[in-house]
């Protein structure tokens, strides 16, 4: 039998805690763990060590586990931790590895009380999610299939769109959509703002009704087996006067600018710097008050940021977002999203909406 | 001008710091910034000193900070901890209190080598949530407003449902009604499974098809300016025969036993033995594999736990649910859960959802 592709992805990690000389190595976050095992719930744990792997889970979990996880299951009641220490102490492991930036330090005090006299927690940073932001062919076809998803229900939603409506009305129509498309669910908290509120990057929608004369932003994503997406229009409902269709412009300028700039072997701060650009000769520096972008997979936010010091080099097969965006009080907000996949010679915009300012 | 609900809440704090010898404690828990703030964005931090609190937030979140947060912000580009730690030198705090179940490792680190010298870090457990578990009268009517919502929302639905209806599809309704009867969202991932898929306490809904002579576990939440509701529901398409009658009847009067457990003054254990003891006598104990409930309010999950070895004592103004299950692999599962307040002589069922099993 061949091995799975999550135990392909685990046979990673036992060369890189040899060269740490680490015994052992223990995944706790949820996006890691289901990446290495498969495991969708909600509690579970990874136990890595250099000759094999053990999963543990909550006694809810535990006919799921069995369906899911390709390594052996240790369902267990109660607190985790004494379990793994039992299972550190049996495999005699002395150097153990642990995700920094994933394990409270509350976490890290009680397991390092229980461990074994003359055993050590080493931290480790970023293993998994290096790996993670190269995604396979299968990976790729699952975000291709989220983004488009994603566009396919907003064009449904966008149908019912109309002078009055409220935000959160038309966030709960985008959501339905998303859903009856076929997805697990929104990839994060839809963002709807009418007028004045798109000044607010990310603004939850409100009771506010979405009137003639207005801009709006909608920004939306969708989770398909596993696999996020995340895409950012604008809309008008009315005629656009110049300040709107100037900014607009700016905005898609800089956007494409950006998607330009991508493609393999180019850091992540360049991209960023690139749209950047454009909006400083529009005079909206100031305006762009966040990243061009972040990757996206698993997460809905993941490696690499594309931001102003991102020393990330682009690499075939990374998915990021690119979103430049101007907000101004008292006016409004403009902000342009599309899902990229990074390739050799430049991307592939993965996201299937046109980038007209949509009147409605 | 009287003082906010915030500032009353943040008020408790310098007095638990005086007693620990901190100068500072710094609050980056998004549920436990909100609860001292009203902010309600993803990206602040407050740092609470002994006379006065600064909140920290990012460019995207300046407008929205300035109108929700009622004392001083800063709004900073680029990583907090730099700002932070200019904070703290300029306040001279030699002993910082921080949230250490709340903190990575990772954090932890890098603010410890930032740290002027001579200054320490000083972990600190609860003090928040402890504060969270007694709702205010306005915090307990907007978890009112969540439950009622959330059935109302419930029974929407529930006039769709139809065999051959996919589980994915009256997930998307339920999501859809909640959004619309005006919620933020839903709190939770919504659970809808059908036939032997009940039997995954924690299953996300698939494309299985809910067919006749089928149980239905209906498993769902709002959220309602900030505040959770959770309530379980079981359903059945047909006629359902004597072994889920059966089971049906012994969770409902093992709910309804640790409903009778809850008032003021009894401990969290206690409430969970109830259940228990009935499940037992009806021979199911092993198959209740969970808690017999949770505390909600800013999160879905939040203290108490209702389990075994739960040792709080229970008091007037804690909300929590009460949710005992039996899980059967290859039969199914069946679970019936309410929210509940706690009160001095006994408790309030604030979901107004009648229990019997439903026949559709």
């Amino acid at each position: 039998m061949p091995l799975s592709e999550f135990a392909l992805r685990r046979a990673a990690l036992p060369r890189q805690m040899a060269e740490k000389k680490l015994d052992a190595f223990v995944v706790g976050f949820g996006p890691n763990v289901r990446y290495l095992t498969g495991f969708t719930g909600s509690n579970g744990m990874l136990l890595v060590l250099p000759h094999r792997s053990v999963f543990l889970t909550d006694p809810r979990y535990g006919i799921q586990a069995a369906q899911e996880v390709d390594c052996p299951v240790r369902v267990v009641s109660g607190p985790m931790l004494p379990h793994l220490v039992a299972l550190l102490r049996r495999a005699k492991s002395k150097r153990v590895g642990f995700e920094k930036a994933r394990m409270s330090v509350e976490s890290y005090l009680a397991l390092k009380d229980a461990m074994p006299m003359r055993s050590s927690l080493e931290p480790v940073a970023g293993w998994i999610e290096r790996q993670r932001m190269l995604k396979s062919e299968a990976e790729l076809s699952a975000i291709r299939r989220s983004v488009e998803l994603n566009s396919r229900a907003f064009e449904q939603a966008l149908r019912r769109i109309r002078p009055g409506m409220r935000e959160s009305e038309l966030a709960a129509e985008l959501d339905y959509r998303v859903r009856r498309c076929g997805a697990d669910g929104p990839a994060f908290d839809t963002i709807v703002a009418g007028g004045a509120r798109t000044a607010l990057p990310h603004a939850p929608p409100t009771d506010a009704e979405l009137r003639r004369g207005q801009l709006v932003l909608v920004d939306m994503g969708a989770i398909l087996a596993g696999y996020a997406s995340d895409m950012t229009r604008m809309l008008f409902l009315g005629k656009p006067d110049a300040r709107v269709k100037h900014a607009y412009l700016a905005v898609l300028e800089a956007q494409l600018a950006a998607i330009d700039a991508v493609r393999a072997g180019v850091k992540a701060h360049a991209v960023d710097r690139a749209a950047r650009r454009v909006l400083a000769r529009h005079g909206l520096a100031r305006a762009f008050v966040h990243s061009t972008g972040h990757g996206l997979g698993l997460e809905i936010h993941e490696p690499p940021r594309v931001g102003k010091n991102d020393q990330t080099v682009l690499e075939k097969g990374m998915t990021i977002t690119i979103e430049p965006g101007v907000y101004i009080e008292g006016f409004g907000g403009i902000r342009i999203e599309d899902t990229v996949a990074v390739g050799e010679r430049g991307c592939e915009v993965l996201t299937p909406t046109s980038k007209e300012l949509r009147i409605v």
